[in-house]
């Protein structure tokens, strides 16, 4: 996506930039190296901005959004009626239409349009974001406009040259820990949107509850969730979380973890988890996913077909994380299973053995499952454990895989003051490899873990801290001054409070509207 | 204040309890010990609860507060009034009133009437609460009632007999860190009401912000608010706080913090604070306030005659923690003050000499005051510092000043897990001393300094953790059993969480209603 601003009466016309002016004079620079806060806190910080002290004014009765000449974008790109509605609010909050041209500014100071230009061949935009989607310039023109000491909202003439760092940049929801309420999902949606996010990591069921309602297996929400009328997500729910990430240039990654973290699973699919044993008989516990019965791959088939045609992204996550092999261990059929495909004692072959069999699709797994042995085409291996890390990026990396690092940004990990500071110091491609590895590593997700998040507290646990992984995962590498983005994060977590997401302060102060909630 | 209920056609009598039955038999009692979370998640939990199999209804349509034959309220009693009106919403929610009398339930197994009876010389309840104020039976009675699987509203026959352990139970916040709306201020008087907190301690100014409007100093909020219009307390807002307590039984303590804290007093009050020196010349920055000119007691005189009439507790806090000696030290007009008084080298005489010029009111002070050898009449000391804890509380109480506690219970100390266990782990009083002394420990405060919370997050952050403090202070010693604890306070929080407050979950799980916030 690219985006032109039209001024005065001139219609202008620029190549791959983000916002681009082109008037017959080179950029306009003030001459000195401005600091990246002086780039009125835009959040993350573009590739590459060019500032200037020349003013535009937009009024809210004629500024327009327009497709630019040559735009792929038909008039009915319902990404774009959204986006263009939604950046409107923010920009112009609630005005008045000016519906008497005559009334015109004639100065030509004044910036009438933002012609935005798109190049896909999906004219219609009903199609769903992917890794390559961009669907941020908007977003960077939003906070470039700032309101004079009367109000009237201006924009600096500025160029900016924009790309992401990393192509995928995620955020992890769990709502199995506790039930998250759509509103709770969408609100976050809408603060990914803010930030630049990109991907929905949704760790939708685990132990503790299973909220997804299956069309093809409805006892798994009717017996697995906390409460099947008020604790569930219904198919016109998923429908609507991912048709409102769509809007926002947002994937949806479903993770239904397997074959750990599945007691909820339990309640509602008889013969599913193994029977774990004390000594000769069951001891009336259950372990994970039940590997050597036909009846596991069946269910498992079909509920992952259901699953790809629901969640339209190219990628499923499967989990794969923290099995405990006890269980398994325990159970005497489970042994015979494993005499007879010859893995000895190996549990771990046993868990690839299962890992393989589940899904036609791409798939995300956590690196347990590298790390297991597990060999398989098509697969995106999420880091996320602390120990070891550097090495753990060599070899998932060194063996070809696709790499997602989540290890250092468990935001649920809480402690006392600014730890945003920790997760934006992150370099993510410090560890030891070939540029060929290195550029395996395709991003990283931001993790909040729902042990101690519900609806009362989740948004301003998770914003601005990861508005900090935010800007790690798409500015430059070398945009690591903690002073500026200090500066600059203060106030994008401002912009945050006052387009209703209550995202904590950093330190002390105010922001110009509080939040107005409890 | 006690209360009794009237069931059936009976009208009950009892005494000194605060729920109680009376019908001829004795107490109805399982025949085996309860466990405390039996009692329908009572918090905190009262002294002694005798609780049976024995349930009546309640009616919404039926079901009134009365006042006790001999209660010396009036039926104006505004506290009253308005206790009902919560309460009533709290047990019933909105139902519609029976009109019609002839569907009474003619069986007696219904409460018809919670007879409260006040013992005050205030028939209207116009007074403020004090230390020996209880306003906290219908809190107890509302979480005795609980719905059948129909939804009807049920009390089991229980005896209540109820006291706090200790009489100050206090929640500090922070307006000056952050600015609160005047919201999130009400929403947490309402949940301390809930909890059986009985003091709200207002940390209303320190160094970043001046939020209160004084009538003889307006420019201190004028020019030392982040904000003269938005982020400030106007007389109408003070005077909200005040009386929203009031209703229910909750004191408010102001503390304006004085001597040090008081960077943002500077900015409205010429020559106030205290000009540093660099060498022979000032530096151009300021510190505590300066001790040695006759306007800053002329002025201290005056504010602290108007905050004496605006705020009606018997006591206000004056501070006098942390005061940052380096600047008195680098000016030699104090230099030469310090001389002429015989202070010598010992600035914390110069500290006391300020502290003990100030107010007539009963005051508190934070520990400093005492450390530093102040000698006064009527003063409270608040213990803040963990570092040798146990030694300074035998110090003060030796001492003979009434004892505030509040080193164990800074909340703003946020860590990964159950931090609340911590809290309710502490026993106030463990240090060495007489009887004599520990009855100067008059009770304690849950502290949530505002570096890190406002609007976005204050309450999820001080909720439930600050219930585990309120059942420390109100609860006998022995009630100390953490599982029971945890059984009972995840129930508490959900209550909180049925009522507005977006209380946040103590672990995994779920509440009925979830928070419907973001």
């Amino acid at each position: 996506m690219g985006a032109l601003l039209k001024f005065g009466a001139l219609l202008l016309a620029a190549v791959a930039a983000c916002v681009a002016w082109e008037d017959g004079d080179v950029w306009d620079y003030d001459g000195h190296k401005l600091k990246d806060s002086d780039f009125l806190a835009l959040w993350p910080l573009p590739q590459k901005v060019q500032s200037s002290a020349v003013s535009f004014q937009l009024s809210a009765s004629r500024f327009q959004f327009t497709h630019a000449e040559g735009s792929s974008a038909g008039s009915d790109c319902s990404i774009l009626q959204n986006a263009f509605r939604r950046y409107f609010d923010y920009i112009f909050g609630f005005t008045k239409k000016d519906r008497d041209q005559r009334r015109r500014n004639a100065a030509g100071s004044e910036v009438l349009e933002l012609q935005v230009a798109i190049t896909s061949p999906d004219a219609e935009c009903d199609g769903f974001p992917s890794l390559t989607s961009d669907e941020s310039c908007l977003e960077t023109f939003s906070q470039l406009v700032y309101e004079d000491a009367y109000g009237a909202r201006n924009i600096n003439k500025t160029g900016v040259s924009d790309f992401p760092r990393f192509a995928h940049r995620g955020v992890l929801l769990d709502s199995s820990r506790h039930y998250l309420p759509l509103k709770v999902i969408l609100a976050n949606l809408e603060a990914m949107a803010m930030n630049k996010y990109n991907v929905f990591h949704w760790h939708i069921s685990d132990d503790q509850s299973f909220p997804y309602v299956s069309r093809m297996f409805p006892d798994l929400s009717q017996k697995g969730s906390y409460h099947p009328y008020t604790h569930v997500y219904t198919p016109a729910d998923v429908k609507m979380v991912i048709e409102f990430a769509r809007m926002r240039g947002i994937r949806v990654i479903a993770e239904f973890d397997t074959p750990g973290h599945t007691q909820s699973w339990g309640f509602g699919q008889k013969d599913l988890l193994t029977p774990c044993y004390t000594g000769s008989s069951p001891s009336g516990t259950y372990g994970p996913v039940n590997p050597i019965l036909n009846t596991t791959y069946d269910f498992m088939a079909g509920f992952f077909k259901e699953i790809s045609t629901v969640f339209p992204d190219a990628y499923v996550h499967l989990g794969g994380d923290e099995v405990d092999f006890s269980c398994w261990k325990s159970n005497p059929d489970i042994q015979k299973f494993m005499d007879q495909q010859g893995f000895g004692k190996d549990y771990s072959k046993l868990e690839s053995f299962y890992i393989q069999s589940s899904t036609d699709k791409g798939y995300m797994v956590w690196q347990e499952v590298f790390d297991n042995g597990v060999k398989v085409g098509w697969t995106v291996v999420e880091v996320w454990k602390s120990s070891e890390l550097e090495e753990e990026l060599y070899n998932v990396t060194g063996a070809g895989y696709t790499t997602i690092l989540s290890a250092p940004w468990y935001l649920d990990y809480i402690s006392y003051g600014q730890d945003w500071q920790n997760y934006y110091k992150v370099e993510p491609l410090t560890f030891k490899g070939t540029d060929a590895q290195k550029k395996l590593v395709i991003g990283g997700e931001a993790c909040l873990w729902g042990e101690y998040v519900d609806a009362s507290n989740l948004t301003p646990r998770l914003w601005p801290r990861a508005s900090a992984v935010a800007e790690r995962l798409w500015s430059d590498q070398g945009v690591r001054d903690i002073s500026d983005a200090y500066v600059r994060l203060v106030q994008h977590r401002c912009r945050m409070v006052e387009r209703g997401i209550p995202a904590e302060p950093l330190f002390t102060g105010y922001c110009r509207h509080e939040y107005s909630g409890v």
